[in-house]
């Protein structure tokens, strides 16, 4: 049923690894949930999860505005790390996303960029293979991803749709295999919890979905003591990229673009001002989804100019 | 003074260019504007252009909060293109930028993406050669580009510091050598004019400047007769790119997406919902800057899915 990303990274941290199943899922990210296992720092975890319609798009026959929004935007978990306090930051490696062969797409009328606009629902269920998905007669190269993971805010609960500093629903399309997130710890053991993943998506996530699978993420945690971003950082063999959400695109353009700035400033050692024409000439600022319940936005600020360091408080 | 960026182009061409000179400066887009030269489809055009602080920052001494407004976000032309009417589409191809090897970049209090903080007024001049910017310490590569190209509008007249469906101050890190940009005809002749050279600059363009440098342009224009693009798009080797603005960047990019997405439904004969679905994974939704009188972005659709007559009307 699976096809692997990556096989030999299974099979040589298979022995030891932890497993969470599709049935530790969780709708909020909160202190409040029972953890659904425990790992040390180092330690490899496997999380097994749902499509984030819970499986109810089963062919181009489900109506997608009947969906029953109880059993969407699912993530699993939660995974408590031993030793996380609140103000250390908790760092994820994604060693590989196996996605199973089947993929679902929906619009839905009053949601996506262009929910303006008028339109039917619609579902499409997709064949995914190593390379492509099928959709219609086009072939599209897959990008496996993962659009929610997040920890445990402070306190209440946050629905696992909605991005914040917390991570969640970030739908980042650059979330990929041999990625590492770093997040803010607000609560002991951190509650680490993921699902959502895409086959493929483009930054925006235009229609509100993108191709939906479920799947298997294999992660290693660890954990710096001490000191935390004030948002989830992403790194890439090349960037880090700071991943904000607000209200429209241009709170959280703004939120990404002011830490990134501080960061610059604590890297070289400059003030402000100089910070500031640097971030014009090498801070890209990129658009993640335009259709959660707060947008989001990231800014990409190349390794050679900062490190991790100049992101935690 | 100049370094060349692509000596061969401009010795090929250089018996059978017009030229526009640097004092041919226009400060808005209008159908009122005398044109500087006139061009058949076809032809080479080189055009001088002055940088975007009207050569006026000449060092760390200058104030950037002193400086004299109307001789900022300068132009060059227009140029009249022979044939060009209400309905056409002129095509730019850009065959090469040269720069001078002196660029300036400010900070203004009030300006840029970050102007709700509170900072100095500061200016910086820095060298540039054929491959970097040198920044203090820091050794930027360049990526040189057009910040401003535009057409005069139907009637009345736009400032030359603004974007909009006309093209103008649209500060895309993309529009550099090799690549065509497709403009809407709004008026007899077309009067194409280009100006605000930049060395570097990263999609966002955060601190509202950047690496600004006088420089010169060698362009080929031609017409595509009786349609238009409702928006300048932009073709890459990969993609065609709509570019819009907004009075914030929820609207710019919601006028890129939809844009696309017809262009998509056009090219596949699909219904709108299944191009819905293939914009959420196939059109990436991108930032040109959060800093001019109207915010920009643009979408990004592939070649292998639409064909610029998908997004001409």
């Amino acid at each position: 049923m699976n096809y692997p990303t990556n096989l030999f990274t299974f099979q040589r941290v298979s022995d030891r690894m932890k497993r969470i199943g599709r049935g530790s899922i969780i709708y909020t990210f909160s202190p409040k949930h029972k953890p659904a296992e425990v790992a040390s720092p180092g330690e490899y975890v496997l999380f097994e999860t749902e499509d984030a319609f819970g499986g109810q798009v089963k062919g181009e026959e489900t109506p997608p505005d009947k969906l029953d929004w109880s059993r969407v935007d699912g993530a699993t978990g939660p995974l408590y790390i031993e030793g996380a306090d609140l103000g250390d930051t908790l760092v994820v490696d994604i060693l590989d996303i196996r996605l199973q062969e089947k993929g679902a797409i929906a619009v839905i009328p009053g949601y996506g960029g262009l929910s303006h606009l008028s339109f039917a629902p619609k579902a499409k269920v997709v064949r995914i293979d190593g390379s492509f998905v099928y959709f219609n007669d086009i072939r599209i190269p897959i990008k496996p991803m993962i659009g929610t993971i997040g920890v445990a805010p402070k306190e209440g609960e946050i629905p696992a749709g909605n991005p914040g500093k917390h991570g969640g629903n970030m739908d980042v399309s650059e979330l990929g295999v041999g990625r590492r997130l770093y997040l803010p710890v607000f609560t002991k053991g951190a509650l680490l919890a993921l699902g959502d993943l895409h086959a493929v998506q483009a930054d925006g996530e235009l229609c509100v979905s993108a191709i939906e699978s479920p799947g298997e993420v294999l992660v290693r945690v660890n954990l710096i003591k001490g000191r935390m971003p004030n948002w989830p950082i992403l790194e890439t063999s090349e960037s880090f990229q700071v991943i904000t959400a607000g209200k429209d695109l241009d709170e959280a353009v703004r939120e990404a673009a002011e830490e990134s700035i501080r960061a610059i400033m604590r890297a070289k050692g400059i003030p402000f001002e100089d910070a500031y024409m640097l971030g014009s000439l090498l801070v890209e600022l990129k658009i993640n989804q335009v259709v959660d319940p707060l947008l989001g936005a990231r800014a990409r600020v190349p390794k050679w100019l900062v490190s991790i360091h100049d992101f935690l408080h």
